[in-house]
């Protein structure tokens, strides 16, 4: 039985949307737990400073070692929960590649994982990016190709042509 | 010159990400203003009464005669800004068709007008209200044709294939 | 009978509090309608451009003539909104003092308009705005005295001590 | 060393303010998880089921037994972030008094941990509400007493008349 389901994919490229689909179509109650339910966790200083994230003005992002932190933390947390009975999905965007990849899988060490790519074409993720109005602009296309280096999937969706809706669908196929 | 252009179209049609697109792309600024905003600015007691909006469980939504008051007044506003200068995007759910046409043409008579319907697939939009997870579900489908019926176009959309910012360029096109 | 209630203060001086509080005790419907609603409304772009809105980072808000032009048709329309009978609170922060002042009562001359100051310690106003966590640091210490200078009022609120309830309440009795 | 601080109060007696003014008086970074952040990652369908969370028209809040599963693994999982080293503020309403602080108390075993009281005056907090504007109505009067029953605490804040960020500094004073 599946008991987490990874996302990662760049800002803008419909994980959210995807994980509501889920949350709405898999059998049972699942949490949705991701990268921004962990920035919204951290002090608001933090969202600007050396130590924690900086959203660079062509939508790069940095973190500091304060992030790194206290993500550690959160990792190991998410990670208990599911070792506690949860069913979670979470949202990721692998800033590093393989590196964060390597970072969820040590924690969830001895959990059933689902690792999911959700793939956008980055012009169009660039396009929903000031549709939504939301987000720094340049987060979108500096983030496409970079999450998915070196990172191993069981499954591959792409949002460029498919609702998340579909999407949703074609993973909770694969969740046993 | 076009100085309004009318979006029409069902909850969760897209026009909201079509709008943002339209501010990014048409030249000059343009105010963006729906129906979304007079909700916004209407008591919180008029959102779940009989004198103001009410959204019943399967998504249809009723508007009473105290809404249809403020209305009135809001959209004889929005005919003034334009009036004083302000280019404005106005995105719209004309839950009474024709009708609904009809108040705002009284009100914008000598404006220059581009009159723009947004369609989307029932079932697709349906997936996007599940998706943005912020609407009561039901409103999509329930919305998605009633909304058109006996309203006159200048040009139409579908974003059940294209996406916002596509539909953003083929309506700035349009724009004189 | 009042028609608008115009509410003038810095930032987190409690503004929005009492307007929802007003919609709550007036009899009738009000529409509340501010300088966030016209923020919201305007391209993305302009929030962050010399044509648009600056905020400093030490809180200042700088206006650019883009903002004035759009702003000058947006309170043609809030005063177009009230002459058609909606009876409207504004809230507002009065960057330019008595100048502002003055446009807002160009464009509402021949309605009646009850006037109110709404002030707030800035060392209080400061505290706030770190509690509400959404706004730049820094704004509220910066407008809290500014906004005042040299506008007239029917009547002046404190939220220092006073609830936003209390604040409303003490308005309330005054419209006609 | 304080490892987790909780925060328990009713809803709208301002926990969220005091949380960020905490994230921003105490030294090095602190995580702010709490109820709204557990309910934000449920399923939306949970939000208004037997299974779930029940907003009754009253302002009473009813949790079902699908909510408690969830909620058990969630206060597992925040637990194990302050032992994987992230220090934690959490602000919880005690809908099961006494109950809601033993489950607490059992999954933080052997964390040092500062449990924290947030009072405010019902109808102070009533008012707070409509200010407020995105609680439904009846919720602050209803939980205002009902969390308190039977918990222990070392310490509690009355934010009636004290600003958010003076029981911050209060509450910090006492961290070790």
């Amino acid at each position: 039985m599946t008991e987490v389901i990874v996302l990662n994919g760049g800002s803008s490229s419909g994980k959210s949307g995807i994980v509501r689909c889920l949350q709405e179509v898999l059998p049972g109650p699942w949490l949705a737990l991701g990268t921004d339910a962990l920035v919204d966790a951290m002090p608001a200083s933090m969202r600007a400073s050396d130590a924690g994230i900086e959203f660079a003005p062509d939508g790069e992002v940095i973190v500091g070692p304060g992030f790194r932190t206290l993500e550690a933390a959160w990792i190991a947390g998410v990670a208990a929960m599911a070792r506690a009975g949860a069913r979670v999905v979470v949202d990721e965007v692998f800033l590093g590649g393989a590196e964060s990849q390597r970072r969820w899988r040590r924690a969830l060490d001895g959990v059933r994982v689902l690792w999911v790519g959700v793939r956008c074409d980055a012009a169009v993720a660039a396009g929903r990016e000031v549709a939504r109005g939301d987000r720094v602009v340049g987060m979108a296309a500096s983030q496409a190709d970079l999450v998915h280096r070196g990172v191993a999937y069981d499954l591959e969706v792409d949002t460029t042509h498919a609702e998340a809706m579909e999407c949703a669908r074609v993973i909770a196929a694969r969740v046993g």
